[in-house]
């Protein structure tokens, strides 16, 4: 069969078993994930042994130490993926939930009912846990899920997706619901991004690179963010001990992820205390500080920051610093060179922190508290699918209601429009 | 200066003027709103003047009767302009709102607050009404605007936005909050579309055909129905002259609409009685039927329905019928032939009015009600936008609300991550 051929028969089966994936009851649905859990467990030696094949590969065509070591599976990354899935199943259902009812003057009760987005694909890098990450939340919510792994995993997510589609039929699932496109070829996933008749939504997750690709293909809406270029702002009325830990949290904790902080704004009255501190902590952190003049005025060793470095997201132990003169000039500091995925302000002035939560038009807005929050199980979602810097649909960290959508239900007893 | 440029600068100064209409209180926006109302009463003789250009061109140009209807102001038309300005302003405003709000074990406060989209495009054709509605709900939800009317009626379009533009300036809103494309080219069109950093949003309404074209050039998210196939399932169990009701409001009310019914399902154990009722009524309204093979057997004067039938949206006083063997038989019809936009049931059955309910995936779906209600006003959003059969974002009638996103917000108190 023709590649294209191929992937539009598996979309098909897709739409198919979103049909029914939809009308499942959160017990049929739950049940299936835990034993999905179990599973994945049971059959762990066999996941490691078809994992080995990708990491061999790997090793033989020099992929960097970083990139091997995302790729490969351990007995305790699996049990990991288990207790992923559990907590998936574990969340309250979203579908079939009533988010309003009212009303009307004529009688007429109307209300809106979640329901799941359909089909879903999910383009990814790297990392297999993905796999299972990705399918236990799109079943979660209702939806069949197309998969798309990189190359490189090919065979653990193959093996993964085996695991899983064996309890699929083992359970009241239907067969589809869970397709891993089993091609590697580059052009399977430009045959899928045309298919808008029967996939409902592409997320892509990887590096900025795949997802421009995805997103200049595509012709199914993508929910997807480029980047995070994250602020922390530190007000003349903060408190500077709670901003060095949090700048310090939101900076090294975990410097190569998109909530990390990338660029520091301080208020110019504080900041001839509040720099020396703070670089310091920074500086035996192992981060690399690039200031504005009147930074390099107050700790004078660091580089000179140019305007490219105000767009930058580092991903690395490097640092943005600029002195503002007022909150108003970090707020357009902020909009100008913000990617609206995450900014926090450290005050404890009550007025600035309330204007900076409503003005501040990103998709996660924090008072006095590290950028790295930004993610959808520390928010409380339960578990994250991706984080969406376009405001349409999902706006920041989504969990599994952002793969579902609302339908009108209405109640009538005979009414007619005059 | 290049039409293209021109295009550029444009949506600049509306992203720049979406940036503050994003932060005006309700009172500022509604005050604005209210005298815009004002002021298009108050100039009618200069809107009708310059409504007169378009209609002497398109009587010149030999448009249709029914297009040239559409495109006339009428002093009464523009009263009920400024009637719906004002009702925009009376609802409620959605930006600020905070959705929901919870808190985590680390004490984080946690919230969904709700923010403007941001700029968003309206493409849409002939009717000038929809310059004003358009721009109010837009302006109403703290967004920017930018209009592309139809080269029809440019005149009447550059008119009423003059009107709206001179009460945004005397006002405290931005001045490039409302904006429209000056130019009749197509290639404005196009240059729009690309314009994805700017552009949050894209609304065509209008034929299938200017939709299917926006849809394949746009870069950015657009928000649409290409047709509206809805279905009335007339279950065993029907009140049989509460479904004739239903059925002829649901038709001939207005056919010309994308809510109208164009297809009728009838339970084969009601259909010898119902059909001959309903197809009386109908035949007096000027309805012309084609039918299933067992519909013809019931009522045999009635053309036969084919395949291509069951796909139509036929918008005139045609209705294809068919008979079904049980609501199972129904469901799969709708399924496979509907277009996702609005369905009803008509049944005094309890457990298959509920079961319709979830298992139509369709945006709108009825018990014993008119497919007619499937309407933003009718539902209780108070206005609409446009109607979308596609599942992101919104689906269904949409709202002012529609016209929103929500950020998340975090309240700490110096929490840091582990």
């Amino acid at each position: 069969m023709a590649l294209r051929d191929e992937i539009i028969t598996l979309a098909k089966k897709a739409k198919e078993a979103a049909g029914i994936m939809a009308t499942l009851s959160s017990a049929v649905k739950d049940a299936a994930l835990m034993e999905m859990a179990e599973a994945l467990v049971r059959e762990k030696e066999y996941l490691i042994r078809e994992n080995e094949k990708d990491v061999k590969r790997a090793n033989d065509s020099g992929l960097s130490k970083a990139m091997i070591d995302r790729l490969t599976l351990t007995p305790g990354r699996i049990e990991d993926m288990a207790k992923g899935i559990r907590e998936v199943a574990s969340l309250p259902d979203p579908v079939g939930r009533i988010t309003s009812m009212w009303r009307r003057p004529n009688g007429l009760l109307v209300g809106r009912m979640r329901i799941p987005l359909g089909v879903i694909g999910i383009i990814y890098e790297s990392r297999p846990n993905v796999t299972s990450d990705a399918a236990a939340l799109c079943l979660k919510a209702g939806n069949a899920v197309i998969l798309r792994g990189g190359s490189e995993a090919i065979h653990s997510n193959l093996a993964i997706v085996d695991v899983l589609k064996r309890v699929v039929v083992r359970h009241d699932l239907p067969e589809w619901a869970i397709q891993m496109v089993p091609v590697t070829e580059r052009e399977a996933v430009y045959e899928l991004l045309q298919l808008e008749e029967l996939i409902d939504l592409i997320i892509p997750r990887g590096g900025e690179e795949l997802i421009r690709a995805v997103v200049k293909e595509s012709k199914i809406p993508v929910i997807k963010h480029y980047k995070g270029v994250c602020h922390v702002y530190v007000d003349e009325d903060a408190d500077l001990e709670m901003a060095v830990r949090i700048c310090l949290n939101a900076k090294v904790q975990r410097p190569g992820v998109c909530n990390a902080m990338e660029t520091l704004l301080v208020h110019e009255r504080v900041a001839s205390v509040f720099l020396p501190l703070v670089s310091k902590e920074l500086g035996e952190a192992g981060v690399k500080l690039r200031g504005c003049p009147k930074t390099r005025k107050i700790i004078p060793h660091v580089e000179e920051a140019t305007e490219e470095d105000w767009y930058a997201e580092y991903l690395d132990l490097i640092l943005a610093v600029r002195v503002v003169d007022s909150m108003e000039q970090a707020l357009e500091h902020i909009a100008l060179y913000g990617s609206n995925h995450t900014e926090a302000i450290v005050t404890m002035n009550y007025q600035r922190a309330q204007e900076f939560l409503t003005r501040v038009q990103s998709s996660t807005v924090l008072v006095n508290a590290s950028t790295r929050f930004s993610d959808g199980f520390e928010l409380g979602l339960g578990a994250e699918i991706g984080i969406s810097t376009t405001k349409l649909h999902a706006y920041g960290p989504m969990g599994v209601e952002e793969l579902t959508t609302t339908k009108f239900i209405v109640y009538g007893n005979g009414q007619i429009r005059t």
